[in-house]
């Protein structure tokens, strides 16, 4: 891999300033006014795709929206295709151009789209750099180095580009499952690289999301609002019946109290034990990102088992109370709790929502309360886990072994990401998460960057993930 | 008092038209836009005491507010004489020609601030008919009948005028406090017209009021608002901490949790018990007011007694948590829980305070959170009781006997009128509040009305009440 590696750190700069060109298109899908910017980052993609002689480019357009009050044309869905040798492994890659929005005066110490390289410290600051278009151009700057060596690329690839992703990846699911006998019928693997290290120094590879299931719970009893000088001890008031059986929930230390719930949380076995040793992990990490020194768990085992592994359930908030500063002495009339449950394996969003409504309506039974109970479950979605010995994963950890002279993390991650889910299901292949931003990048915050190293290295990696998929195909 | 009785019923029509200037004016304290409107009511109301020859008017400044961003100049506190003859007793009358906001389309069959009298139900509709332009009104033709008549008013009068009432009387009680020993010297006793019948068929008195203690509750944890997928399930999370805590409070059947709460509430005496025989008032008034039937007493006096003379404690919110529509994943960093105790005699707002505070902090630590709690009692109002064989609630009873035919309901109100407890405590006299309109006037609410029955039968009412004084204080 050596004139592979070369070539990249002889085109640092090129790399580099190719980021800070998609950077600098501010392409927000959450905000209606930068939709033409969303579009002009596709067609910037687009023009590099035909640039380096990707066969098969396809925009599909997943429809339009309705945003901010106007309806808008969804950005595309980019596909393309490297290389159709049917003797060659086929790695189909997802990411996303489209970016979080960002304002300077939200904190950032320099324009958020225009980046700016710290010498002193090696950071690429722009939004978008780490999250995720860093990551989606380094797999172009893998097949522009294999061609400028004249070097032939070890597997066939297929890219899915979409630039929805930070809003709800309006579209995508659908283009995925149709596209899951046509466009990607050949498809061996799926490599994504839209996450995280879990610390700032060793590379890892993610074999885990959580899933979520929202509730929420609406209590109502007079018509209106009622006055606290008026109605106060003579009415059954929703707040005081919510307090109540949200109370029940879950304890102040995490567990959650329905029964039932852990039924279906698969055992932790001594080989999933043993990945939550030497990890890149302190509960300083926490403390600093937080703030605070306000965690549950004494270790940093029981710490990530209970972000990764195990479920957990948070309350969110209360509509239709008094939400604003200051003093009301208002009884409302109608308020919907609103609470969530992370999931895991081997739990079901059908079985977590069958228990959380039994208990909740039988708590809500045993207030003896006139008032009237709406159970409402409007979201679900699975936990997804990988088998870390697949040889998609063995491929990617000699990636790391060899680019980055170490053995990389196996973690998980406590939130989700539907995609990942969704190309499991249609697909039926392996799917790999392989990040190449630090967890400190700042993803959707301010000052967002990625660091040269983990752009650049990042790079050889992926280029070596390919050469490593063919080779344990091969075998 | 048949000549005054016949003058009023011959100017019926001249009362309700000047009623109906008066309404005219959109003297809304609440909205800066408005101020000017204040601003000239009042001074309509100082032509008319002009016109009646009161003397000693004074217009007292309460000074500047900030409202909606501009300076403004309060609406002045109006005070006059009327009469000073030291043979005879001195009343002071309150009142406030400020208004609730109104608009039409908020649901008005006509015009808010365009008097309409419906024929058939002799309703007179109109911002302010019955809060309180109508009461003060009143006042003024009992001075202008007795002036018509060349009859001598029975009492020296005094009035208290305020545009303030709607927006917490700023600038108010520090008038009053000044005023104590000085324009108010000679007051004997205080009648204010600003509450309801407690039905819509009986005139009553009122004779108590709940206090009010708010109470806010901060938990705060995390720095900044995390992401549930994160740190679900690794931190004390302040939203759990917070319902553990409030939901300790009270039962759903309205019963306070704290300890020692009800030590300091006066025991029902047989005297008092046998107030609640006959009441204009059924279950059905409550069901009808909430449109629904979410009460907790089977009885109207269990129901009443829990309005008026037991504590009650409500729920009103949730500051920092998320109460947008929507499902939100967020975990809170910093969450106020918003609660208030209505009171009763002998509880005070500082005994109150101190219970509360022992009792959420000992909650709180039972939780062995890692969050922090900041408890704040900001504000405490005492209740009101008035003895309601006093002179001064004899007169009153006496005047309605006569003028309605019937004894009046003796009632409290669950809320709070601070004024009452102000004039009680800085001049310490008798005070009674005296209501002219019904329980269905709608005063702060859309279709704002006063029977013509209760305005023109209220001067009435003031006039005879002005009589019995003359007479209760004679014996």
């Amino acid at each position: 891999m050596d004139p592979v590696y070369s070539h990249i750190d002889a085109n640092k700069d090129r790399f580099i300033n190719l980021l800070g060109e998609a950077i600098a298109i501010p392409s927000v899908s959450g905000d209606a006014a930068q939709r033409p910017s969303v579009l002009a980052m596709g067609q910037w993609l687009v023009r590099q795709l035909e640039r380096l002689e990707f066969s098969s480019i396809v925009e599909r357009n997943p429809g339009t929206q309705e945003l901010q009050g106007v309806t808008l044309a969804l950005p595309p869905v980019i596909l393309a295709t490297y290389g159709t040798d049917p003797s060659k492994p086929t790695v189909l890659v997802y990411g996303h151009y489209d970016v979080q929005p960002a304002l300077k005066e939200d904190g950032w110490k320099y324009d958020p789209f225009q980046m700016v390289v710290e010498e002193e410290t090696g950071r690429i600051y722009g939004r978008g750099s780490t999250d995720d278009k860093g990551p989606i151009l380094a797999w172009l700057w893998v097949v522009e180095t294999y061609k400028a060596l004249g070097k032939e690329l070890p597997v066939n690839l297929k890219v899915c580009f979409e630039g929805m992703e930070e809003s709800g990846s309006e579209g995508l699911d659908d283009i995925i499952k149709e596209e899951a006998n046509n466009y990607f019928k050949d498809v061996d693997c799926v490599c994504i690289s839209d996450n995280y290290w879990l610390g700032t120094k060793k590379p890892c590879l993610t074999y885990g999301l959580r899933g979520v299931s929202y509730f929420m719970l609406e209590i109502s009893g007079p018509a209106k609002d009622l006055h606290s000088g008026v109605f106060g001890g003579t009415v059954h008031e929703p707040m005081t019946d919510l307090f109540h059986v949200m109370s029940k929930l879950v304890t102040p230390q995490g567990k959650i109290l329905i029964p039932g719930i852990y039924d279906d949380v698969a055992a932790v076995t001594t080989q999933e034990d043993a990945l939550y040793s030497n990890l890149d992990f302190s509960l300083a990490d926490i403390h600093n990102a937080t703030e605070s020194e306000t965690t549950i768990h004494g270790s940093v085992r029981d710490t990530l088992m209970h972000r990764w592994r195990f479920p957990s359930l948070s309350l969110h908030g209360v509509e239709g109370a008094f939400y604003a500063p200051g003093a009301k002495t208002v009884i409302p009339a109608k308020v919907t709790g609103k609470f969530s449950i992370r999931s895991v394996p081997n739990q079901t969003p059908e079985r977590i929502a069958e228990l959380v409504k039994e208990y909740v309506e039988g708590e809500f039974a045993k207030l003896k309360s006139r008032n009237t109970l709406k159970f409402d479950a409007p979201q679900g979605g699975k936990a997804w886990v990988a088998d870390v010995n697949s040889w998609n994963f063995v491929a990617a950890r000699s990636a790391i072994e060899k680019v980055f002279k170490t053995s990389p993390d196996l973690t998980r991650e406590g939130g989700s990401i539907p995609v990942t889910l969704t190309f499991q299901e249609a697909l039926n292949k392996s799917v790999l998460l392989l990040p190449m931003g630090r967890s400190d990048d700042g993803a959707h915050s301010t000052n967002e960057k990625i660091d040269t190293l983990n752009y650049i290295e990042g790079i050889k990696l992926l280029a070596t993930y390919l050469e490593e998929v063919a080779v344990v195909t091969k075998e």
